[in-house]
């Protein structure tokens, strides 16, 4: 009953997206909330930032999909992180979890396998955080590298769109958990929204590195690529394998 | 007394914060505190940005202008501010107020209307966050906008300048407080350095836009074209109503 | 023993950092954090941003150098700071210190005192900061401005690199004092990895300053500079006078 996710289904997400215009909560380290908040609104979606946790939960409650992004995670954001994944969660409203280098720090990895069991609708890690996390069944699980791999339950595929400028650009990882929520917003299958994300990014990614002399401008680029990139796009670029059982 | 608010006006403001290079601190929400400090500095004024409430207020008595933005707006930057305006008063320097999303969280909007009793010289606010707060007779108003409309007692403004495309980059409208405060710090009228920070920011955005193919590149265009206006810019491209009582 | 500090010297560290890569934990001001990010990674280093006092003293002690800069210093940074300074040392790392505006704030100034009696590796400071603050004989002292003056003990050099547009972009002082770090965690010689750091950044700059318009392109311009600066680049360009007893 979720359909095939082939390009077809991805550039109707992105159709949606820029339609419904959702709002993004993001619960995110300070070093890229720029970057991020920019990709979101290149993109069509609408963000919010604040990690204050007396005002986080009327931002979450309001917001349509929840972003929680570990990096630089102090106590007060892990404060704020608890009471606006409740909020989101009473609301009905799908989340992603982003566990940034919760292979570096003890508390950060304590935090991450506190907010597993909250169900996230989507967790998104590298290979290094991905090694030392589980989630449970209910939530897919994208593990991101030189091939994106998506999983929920018996379903998986993979991604290979991308371009090796995204790793020489801050916060562009981030970034993808922040797409991949953005269309968690208007897609209830997460498999879906994860894909799409990750496909958005990566083409746009592409389209981008074809411009670019390096880091500096490939940044601007990818913003412009964000903006520009049309549902053709993804019948063009796209390179997707279905796999798994 | 106050002269009539012309192109000829603001070019001349423009001179002057260029020659005086005014120094604007700026209790800034974390997302675009860069954007913000390098579109000050394009324009020729100097910013700072602590918000340490330990030392906000010896930053804020050596400015010539306060910027007060109440994005992602913590117990300790509520605290901050509220030691900043105080020594921003007591200095008689200028200080703005951007009540940034205070329709969306209670907290900020109590903050809001506490400090529109302070009498901010300038608050700058869009329709929504208009609607839910008032501000004292001796505060210039400004309501950003397609058009945006300035109003101080029974005089009023509006501009016309500007493109789409501001809204696809986040912060410039954190950044319109900023050069609104820069303006404030050379010119004694609230309506003529409102109407000067708007007027150039709008200005460089039709500039920016010639040139740029999407969000990344405008942003990147508008921070070059804030560096190259010229005085005789505001002669060729400012669009004023005047009108009120 | 330390070998003359030359353009061989210096190009040959710029191999070594992109060979080497090193990690370069960063307890830096909220306000350019992406930017430096940016610098660190487009050089060729891996930086790490969190300023949590639960989680730096294992992100300091896995690093390959320690940033500390005290832009938008608060209470739980320089908690923060004196927790990754002493995993550092513990750890035998090097550590470059930057008093941003210590001239401005006393309880900024009263810090920065503290942690010169920790020996840091470099001090980077511009002349009203350098002003107010003596490092021990065992600390490497840069002094930036229209020339950058570098001192240890007796040996002494001054570099001429540069572009008067850094001054048009926030955070490129900052961005010095990484890229600094960066090379003091592939060169024993304080005096050698503080001229390496500021001669790519300032060539760099050069190299930016031809293809840009104004200060938004000139950013973007140099993050791309650093990525593409080789070694060669250095034989051609660097401007050094070795001074001094």
């Amino acid at each position: 009953m979720n359909g095939a996710i082939d390009a077809a289904r991805l550039a109707d997400l992105l159709a949606r997206l820029r339609a419904r215009k959702p709002r993004v909560h993001c619960l995110l380290n300070t070093v890229v909330q720029e970057r991020v908040a920019d990709g979101l609104t290149a993109l069509g979606a609408v963000p919010s930032m604040t990690s204050s946790p007396e005002e986080v939960a009327e931002f979450a409650a309001r917001a349509d999909a929840l972003l929680v992004n570990l990096g630089t995670l102090t106590a007060e954001r892990r404060q704020a992180t608890e009471t606006g994944v409740q909020a989101a969660r009473a609301a009905g409203r799908p989340w992603v979890l982003d566990p940034v280098k919760c292979d570096v720090s003890a508390v950060r990895l304590a935090f991450a396998r506190k907010l597993l069991a909250e169900r996230p609708t989507i967790v998104k890690a590298n290979e290094a955080e991905r090694a030392v996390i589980e989630a449970l069944d209910e939530t897919a699980m994208i593990e991101t590298g030189a091939a994106d791999r998506l999983r929920l339950g018996d379903r998986a595929l993979t991604l290979h769109n991308g371009h090796p400028w995204l790793a020489a650009v801050t916060g562009t990882g981030c970034l993808a958990g922040a797409l991949v929520a953005g269309f968690a917003a208007v897609e209830a299958d997460p498999l879906a929204a994860g894909a799409a994300g990750l496909a958005v990014l990566g083409i746009a990614a592409e389209r981008a590195a074809e411009r670019a002399r390096g880091p500096g401008s490939f940044a601007v680029e990818l913003l412009d690529a964000l903006a520009l990139l049309e549902p053709a796009d993804l019948h063009q670029s796209l390179r997707i394998d279905h796999a798994g059982a």
